[in-house]
């Protein structure tokens, strides 16, 4: 048996989000039927980590265990030819057997596109998630170093959550304009608990829109209280843009 | 009766363009819906002008006449309670009586963006033409002095036009870097004939992959000769920006 990564991209507008659900359209839904489709074997995939429905990924990880003939290197494009469009596989690798996308894991980019405007508008809103104005950008931007560093993040987690440490170190975090009325947010770190950057980029927003004071932040992330936080922002605007190993 | 104009934003992928065509998705047809549904009245909307199938606005140019009692400056709001989500009216005025989007119209602004990639790319597709490697940026951009100033573009149009003149004036154009690997040419003139966009676009991104030389480009142009051109770019690239008046 080999073990094959593969790089995958999809705009997730139209799945459930990445894990198989019977009888609904789901990332790994796809995945393991294109592979059966390529190599006749019903195959398991792990990847890196649940996306929720709508959310989208530039490049995420997702390996599988084979005995198909095709070279590594070319898995990839005979997978394709069974996925729909909203779903490509941008690579594929054989790696260590014992490898795992999400255990191995080591760090994790996200990016949470934006924009503000009185209505919403049609040619944004495939991957980017609609914000009433005011936003202050230069306010909202000043939060940004509360939130570095190694945190306990309970506060900043759906109630879903079921891990053992709630702790999580943030590595870097920017807020850029990206066109007119248009910002990304892009938040790096070692993990990231369940909705946690849809809350991070809630709250920030929020500060923008004047409804969270900027000087409450510090006291929001010690609170570890979730209903302090701003709302979990809406999926549209969230992509996993990058897996470190 | 009062003339109202509205401003149109819509992602045109669902749709067979502007054009009203009958048991067909279109831009036209949909705006037509949704305001005989806000004020009971058949009307006839007439646009700045056709967009094809697959091609998005940010701002098109919409008017038609009514006798509805709402506030010229509410109109759209109401309209936009009957219209699907990819087609939104940012705006509604009242007009003179003569004005006429497509015959009043002194200048138009496209954009086309695409991205260039060894595979289609999911997260760019919405919005953006799929281009192959390789791509020489500056070398396409050397030749957009030539596309400056009144031609006769009868060679940069499709067979299907039917106008008096196939001369057109450039006022502006640009080709910038949009991202990793992304492109916008940005267009403006005193008008474009049917497909004329799309023609140049196919042809600077024809420039820049090597396929055709850039010492050809004025001859190409002074030939009239469709043939010699680039191919028509996807319509998914395409953008109309702006009106002017």
């Amino acid at each position: 048996m080999r073990k094959i990564l593969l790089k995958v991209q999809f705009l997730g507008t139209n799945y459930c989000g990445w894990q198989y659900q019977e009888g609904l359209p789901t990332i790994q839904g796809e995945l393991e039927r294109a592979i059966f489709e390529t190599t006749g074997e019903h195959v398991s995939c792990a990847s890196s980590g649940r996306t929720d429905a709508g959310v989208h990924a530039i490049a995420m990880p997702v390996v599988f265990e084979t005995n198909t003939r095709i070279i590594s290197g070319n898995i990839y494009k005979a997978i394709n030819a069974y996925l729909p469009t909203d779903i490509r596989v941008l690579s594929s690798m054989e790696v260590e057997g014992d490898f795992h996308p999400r255990f191995d894991c080591v760090g994790k980019t996200y990016a949470y596109h934006f924009y503000v405007s009185n209505i919403p508008l049609p040619y944004l809103s495939s991957t980017q998630a609609y914000i009433v104005p005011p936003f202050n950008f230069e306010l909202a931007r000043s939060v940004l170093p509360h939130f570095r560093g190694k945190h306990d993040w309970v506060g900043f987690a759906s109630a879903k959550i079921e891990v053992s440490s709630t702790i999580r170190t943030i590595k870097r975090i920017s807020l850029s304009r990206a066109g007119e009325n248009q910002y990304c947010l892009r938040v790096s770190g070692d993990g990231f608990l369940y909705n946690m950057v849809r809350i991070i980029a809630g709250t920030i927003i929020e500060v923008g829109q004047g409804k969270i004071n900027s000087a409450d932040i510090p006291a929001i992330i010690a609170s570890k209280d979730r209903s302090r936080a701003g709302k979990t922002a809406p999926a549209v605007g969230l992509v996993l843009e990058s897996v470190d190993y």
